[in-house]
């Protein structure tokens, strides 16, 4: 399966970003809008603090049908009480009212500072007239909401007539559980909102799931995927595989792009005793800040991986059994470091992605988990985050 | 209860430490030893990844009996197969051989880099004379078993006639579980091995099970101690107290020296609906980087304080209920941010000790866990460990 070079949002669907008086430079309020009513499906964090855009997204998504996202970036609404939750509501209406269409169809998003008010005004007031500003291309769109993120987040891809395309953000608060930070995906094929929600949880569980920036799993994470049907029917298997792609190339993106980072981290465990223990020690080892600052300092300390794998309590690990690689080089098997060319493991660490990957011998699962390094960078972007 | 001034080895106890040539430079060979047959009691590390001298050290604990105890650092005989056993094996009975007792009343420990053989000639040379130094001053003994330390641990104090000293290392690849990295404790007292077992279990459990430098748990935590008997019997509840406050403090002198960390954090859970989700809460707080992060820059981010409870997926996080202190000032309540003094808010979190104190108000549990704010100086000290 191949991305395209230029991301573009597919048939009847747009997207536009302004500023609102958010930030003080860049733009800080986007908007995704079908021409259509479009059928939807969407999934959002488990963590118990939700943001006001969650409860209310929760709502809204049961119909299975959207025309319309709003989302602003700098603050995220969440610990802001029933006057959030009125906040929430009121920015979705300013956006049916701009566009003539259902509130009931439009889901919002808000990301940036937790327990702050939602700066109501100035985003209504930025909603008015945002339909001049509207574009094709969703990288517009992925520039409005982004907080710590380094460069916007697009892709798209082909699946038989139709297109499939993405837009998320992401850096920091990032252990999505169910869902991940924002994700918004749009296709012209026609799909009913039931097949969506379930080719969604099949591609989120084993992408967006499996990334963690930071073991912080973040109040508004919010994945959401609509449908128009410009483009008529797509084989289901078909765009299940290409939505399965298309999560996991984001995923790598989000996890590259993670607050300070300079290289992806991915885990493989094979021959797990079961699926949720071979995800738990995929997690684990691309969570580890002893594994995330070795893979920053191209560092071959392959006792930390051991560690890793043995600080799984209730997984079964049997260090007689246990065969390690990193980027397909083996260093550790038959309980003893393997006498490996550290020089060239070391090289291997330097490049931009580190591949650790661990036989346990105990079983037929396997999952792969998706992080980073752990950098100085993490520390200056999130020493003020608030201040700043 | 107070800490004696000075540290001081308990009556009939004595340590010692020299170079062997692991380090190029300081101790990296200590022992501590009792001049009659101690009753001993120990815990290990649950990392299912254990080193050799944990393995032998669980196998010679079970006679209750200990005269020795024979420390290296810079490897850490991990993942070294049965030759590392052997090793270890080797270690003890050069000090059995040196002071003339039973090889069966010595324990071992080594910390350090994981998977690399344990020169063992060095340090069996090493211990050959090594009876000439042999101090009362714990500072001695606990300079000898530093790894990233920044300077040698160890406290005192009385508990009737008697003394209860102890002598620990920490810094990194800390989250202890039913034990902690190294910790030795000595006394005078007069107490069955049984008793010393009980004591130390409960001691540990609110202390260095409650502690986490970097949720990375060592596969070489050990925790021993020793009654000599010479100062006669002790009231048992008035040494399991002592024990108590003996492990907090040096879970905060741990804590404080974390790798990188500029300052102690703590975290107390209230009114949790039972202990365990207390005790899972207070770590997930301390535990978290966004948290850390904040607790090192002085930022008063107290939103992610809500989000690191919300992650919490299967605890009973009521929103609605929960109030959040920053060192003794509330700033969360009813929902909402507290209109609080942020400026006296960020001198507080400026401080040595930023305390975070969360009422739940969901049941009647209390825990309280101890970690340290998250620094440049981790990265800088993890990304090249292995090398350096």
């Amino acid at each position: 399966m191949n991305l395209h070079k230029t991301p573009v949002m597919p048939v009847g669907f747009q997207c536009a970003s302004v500023n609102c008086g958010l930030k003080d430079k860049g733009t800080d309020l986007s908007l995704f809008i079908s021409d259509v009513t479009a059928n939807a499906a969407a999934v959002f964090t488990q963590n118990q603090f939700p943001g006001a855009p969650v409860i209310l997204g929760r709502e809204i998504i049961k119909k299975g049908k959207l025309r319309g996202i709003v989302v602003n970036s700098k603050v995220s609404n969440v610990g802001t009480g029933e006057q959030g939750v009125e906040n929430a509501r009121k920015m979705g209406l300013a956006l049916a009212r701009e566009f003539s269409i259902d509130p009931g169809e439009v889901l919002m998003s808000s990301t940036g500072v937790i327990a702050k008010p939602l700066p109501i005004e100035k985003i209504e007031k930025g909603i008015i007239g945002i339909g001049k500003h509207l574009s094709s291309d969703p990288l517009v769109g992925a520039q409005g909401i982004m907080t710590t993120d380094s460069y916007p987040k697009a892709l798209s891809l082909s699946v038989g007539n139709a297109t499939l395309t993405m837009v998320a953000k992401g850096s920091g608060m990032i252990e999505p559980n169910m869902a991940t930070m924002l994700v918004y995906i749009f296709t012209d094929a026609d799909l009913d909102s039931k097949t969506l929600d379930t080719c969604l949880r099949t591609a989120v569980d084993t992408s967006f799931n499996m990334l963690s920036v930071d073991t912080d799993t973040s109040t508004s994470d919010t994945c959401v995927i609509l449908a128009n049907g410009h483009k008529g029917s797509v084989d289901k298997t078909a765009f299940s595989k290409a939505l399965d792609f298309a999560c996991i190339e984001m995923t790598q993106m989000l996890a590259r792009d993670g607050e300070g980072a300079t290289k992806l981290l991915t885990a493989e465990v094979n021959n797990a005793f079961s699926r949720n223990e071979a995800r738990f020690m995929a997690k684990a080892l691309i969570n580890s800040p002893l594994i995330k600052t070795m893979a920053f300092g191209a560092d071959p300390n392959i006792g930390r991986i051991l560690m890793a794998l043995g600080k799984c309590f209730d997984c079964h690990v049997e260090p007689p059994k246990i065969e390690v690689s990193i980027n397909g080089t083996l260093v550790y098997k038959d309980q003893m470091r393997v006498d490996f060319d550290e020089k060239k493991v070391r090289l291997l660490l330097s490049g931009d992605r580190v591949a650790i990957s661990v036989n346990l011998n105990a079983g037929h699962d396997m999952a792969m988990a998706y992080g980073c390094d752990l950098t100085q960078g993490y520390i200056e972007e999130n020493a003020s985050y608030y201040s700043s």
